[in-house]
């Protein structure tokens, strides 16, 4: 376990995409954390301030990307984020840890068991042994595992509020495993800053549209992530949606109703599950989960209702994808492996409206 | 029938609101239409000008709207369209039938059951006679009951796209009656005009947000249209969501899948059933449904998808809420009960982007 | 000029952008408009409705775009409409003006002097002969001369607000000819379909920001309109905005007021200049220009204020930046030259909201 | 001068608008200083929680908002920020300074000479020996007096940028003093939290427009501002605008351009008056000041263009109109007051994208 007396020194690798900026943002106001070398694929060899122009006036704008190399990032760090497209990091982390830094993942790499990656990713995973080590990074429910992690699998931003809003309900048996539904909405942030028509202004505003689905790659990972929390094997269907915000996920997750479960008996559950937790705010009935107040912090927002009438659980949970859908839940896991206070450097306030 | 020689002389009751100004844009489009009268109730005494600026350069924008007085339209028109607030229609429309005028009622107050308004409405409805007269306005599946009818209650936006997706699927066994799980995303103008602070651009922009559940009254609209439509009671538990957007309606739709029915058997079902419809767009396997498509026009575009792992069919419908959601089907409505082609003055293609 | 008993057979080239998009979809509309040739340079080969989802259900939605070709344009049409990136029309409209079309240019490439194209648009103009004959397409100012023209060169979507604002005024000498500021805000549909990070939704929510100042090539033309309108050499000085929009253009124009003049003699002036103009509404004073009144319609809001204290005359104008600021335009052009009323198949109203 | 060692308690009157949430949200996140006092007018005896609910989740959630009262806050406090409606703070800063406290005044009633307020804020001014002694809290350009001042006006959202881009110039002889046009374009928190139709999500999605000009109060601020800080009278002729953005002012300004001066002149001149201001970043000509990388921050970017064709200084300036167009400015305002160091508490980069 890391000290707090010096700072930490970290590496972001990957800093150029929408979660490595966010990695930049938050990390600059860690106050036990020094910001100690920052590569990219594509980018590398540009400035902070040319890929990221809202951190020119910040102390790493003139910074210049590294190329993504395990050994540098190892002369210069104890702790390394990934934030790269699904595939590189399954080859770059074993580099890293062998060569003795803690890693966390922030893409798909190290969430599931090997067999379901050439399904869901497309590819055979190529380092089995660190996979199996991996530990999956949602601190409210795994906080001990993560703190003596090496590598830590950081969530994906639609599990992070299933799992969260759906693991207590299960364990406690208010809600049936199965099929669950599972609706998400999320701001474009989400789709990361490769350009397609898809993604821009034009086709956007005004547009509601599903996509990817039912192949969605995050539906693998809430599966298997509700069931090493609950012990109880879940099955999801679930359909991601575009809509016109830039960040914000909102998902609205519907179960079977256990006899006699109540609004009140569901919200107590998370109420309790989460008494402690300094992120999760579990809404009282009649209060509705709203993305637009998570923005910019690592709150996520969790809200319960029985349906009785026709016997469903309603569970929606709130975050922004980019905090504790990405970059927020990363340094809250850094903060554990290194033994900091798992709020420090994350207490900044939504920024509303 | 009316004929075709001679226009149609029509009012428009509660026309100052998103509904009743999105019916004087289409009705000063038709082009076997004339608007005879528009009235108000609390807008009573201003002019369209005042009270929609965006007609003002139009043949109406200088017309002053006259309080709601059945008499009144009755010497002005033989159809009316009323679009005022849930419960007001259920007095005003028995005098307008009385009077002698065809009505079609854009509020909730002749869809249901007598049974279920004060549930649902919170009130007791006060015309039964009539509500067991009034024909479910969905011309795509009771076309012929419309063409006759004195009184239509047009459907509400959210059941529009779900019976059109469900029931043919119902009816053909590919799908489970329940409980089936409706997932909705609506824009800022399905709330209607009245001032709030949750309707602010302020608390509006990147907020995502679940709002009025599980008690929304579209729920058992959609639960009675579809037995209207399949012979099948089905369940429906129905949750809405405000997006940032003006426009747009879109719901996806979770049911039990029969065994062995497939992405392209649901596909076909539907294409099938809506083969002849002018304004149904089944999309082909692998398209995704999108409001931006249907905004102005009175198009819906559905999609099926058939999530074989989980045994989930998956239901998309987009509409435009304020065409094909309420003006431009009741003006479909209209178009049938005048013997009109039902695409009169209703063939404008969507403004995009 | 053209009868109105046979349909006029029209050609777009360039239909794979957002003004082609929007030209096929008001010539769908257009009673006495048939199309009959849809090309484009990169999408040829490709459906309509691949290229417009939104044109899928219409009746062109199967049609494949042809090639450029001006042979292929002159057998299926009497009237071209040119949509191109600027520097191709120099060269393709002459072809087709030799093969007995008449053509309406969308682009820059026939709206300069010559001398101009260097400096502004970054070619030698090829075509100096066809430069010289074509029309400057406002049909509120031009009307005669577009009514004979062979090739009018349609005005781009900044100065048809902005000459159709100042014209009547410089002309009345209400105000003084320069240095006149311009400040432009666009919406994001202005900016093309060609992908660029600063047109992702990502990027363009939350922002607003100048661009490509003081070089726009809107400038020159907005300077020669107005002389061309007024006898008055005009120096203007233009500043383009982005602002989180899809459609719209507001210009905001400040001009030294000259002695005497008042709000009320500004738009005295505007209004009696514009007094039979269906396609420009003149504000009352008070009353504020808003670009969303003109969303879809052929429209332009036109607010005239009289800034007393510092001698400044500032006019607002706004529009639909596809409609009257490019394909509305085109089509009353185009309307203008076969004879036809110059509303016809342009009477929609906005819709809003 | 307030030492560093003990925290400074501070009062927020007017807690329940944007600008008091913003001022929370910012003092939370200050290490020096302690909330000590929130009250409100309409929104007393209601709790922070309801009236910000992204604050419900921090330590003054659960917070009840005081009636205003000078005693009260006199007793928990000894700086006091005012954040009221205009023309409150002009009887209340009195009783607060008498009772000891310094204060920082974030409406405009402290800003302009006492002969300007029937004028352009429609009141007498009730206070005018507190008036005189107020001083302009504009820290980059007025640090000394602030840090002595008991009475700071922080300027408006407007007027900042503006003065910071201008006044060096004028001082400098590189711009004429007047007429000079602001064309300014703010979201829609700028409008504030009171209900209306023009700031619904409906009426303001796709509409960008003109509002409240030429006698928005924001003008002879801009004036005496930039005569206090250059010794030249300047005449500003000022339009603002509604675009569709919660947070973000962008002003363009024009101004005739002294012979000889050039973007790099321009440029220069302002880089080197704010060398060494930790929230000024001027940026180097071409690029392109953007309101989306301030969003959160206390940054303020400033461009400046010679358009010499014209003879037109062109000055863009952009900031988030709640943090350093006014919460942040007060803070930056009270820590000078304290004798803190100017950013302690706002190095906050923008929450980008």
């Amino acid at each position: 376990m890391l000290g707090e007396s010096a700072r930490l020194r970290v590496a972001v690798l990957g800093a150029s995409g929408f979660a490595g900026g966010e990695l930049v943002r938050l990390l600059l106001a860690h106050p036990h954390v020094e910001l100690g070398h920052l590569a990219a694929n594509e980018s590398a060899g540009r400035t902070v301030a040319e890929v990221h122009p809202h951190l020119a006036a910040s102390p790493v704008g003139g910074w210049v990307l590294a190329p993504l190399d395990a050994a540098s990032a190892a002369d210069q760090a104890s702790v390394a984020f990934l934030s790269l497209p699904h595939g590189s990091s399954a080859t770059l982390a074993p580099a890293l840890l062998d060569a003795g830094l803690r890693v966390v993942d922030l893409a798909g790499d190290f969430r599931l068991p090997a067999a379901a990656y050439p399904d869901w990713y497309g590819f055979e995973h190529p380092a089995t042994a660190w996979l199996e080590k991996a530990v999956y990074g949602l601190p409210e429910l795994f906080a001990s595992d993560i703190a003596g992690a090496s590598l830590v699998a950081n969530p994906g931003c639609y599990p992070t509020p299933v799992v969260l809003g759906l693991a207590p309900l299960l364990l406690a048996g208010l809600i049936e495993p199965g099929p669950i539904v599972v609706d998400g909405k999320t701001g474009l942030s989400g789709a990361g800053r490769a350009l397609a028509e898809a993604t821009s202004y034009a086709a956007t505003e005004e547009s509601v549209r599903p996509y990817r689905f039912p192949a969605h790659q995050h539906t693998p990972e809430m599966e298997r992530a509700l069931e090493l929390a609950s012990g109880i094997p879940a099955s999801v269907s679930f359909v991601p949606h575009l809509v016109p915000s830039v960040r914000g996920v909102l998902v609205t997750c519907y179960a079977a109703l256990a006899p006699g479960a109540t609004t009140d008996s569901l919200t107590d559950c998370l109420a309790s599950a989460y008494g402690g937790a300094p992120f999760v705010r579990v809404l009282p009935p009649g209060d509705m989960a709203d993305t637009k107040r998570t923005r910019g912090s690592n709150l996520v927002e969790l809200q319960a209702v029985a349906d009785r009438r026709t016997g469903t659980a309603i569970v929606a949970g709130a975050l922004d994808n980019l905090v504790k859908g990405a970059a927020g839940q990363a340094v809250q896991n850094m903060n554990l492996m290194a033994g900091f206070e798992q709020t420090t450097g994350l207490t900044a306030t939504a920024v509303y409206p």
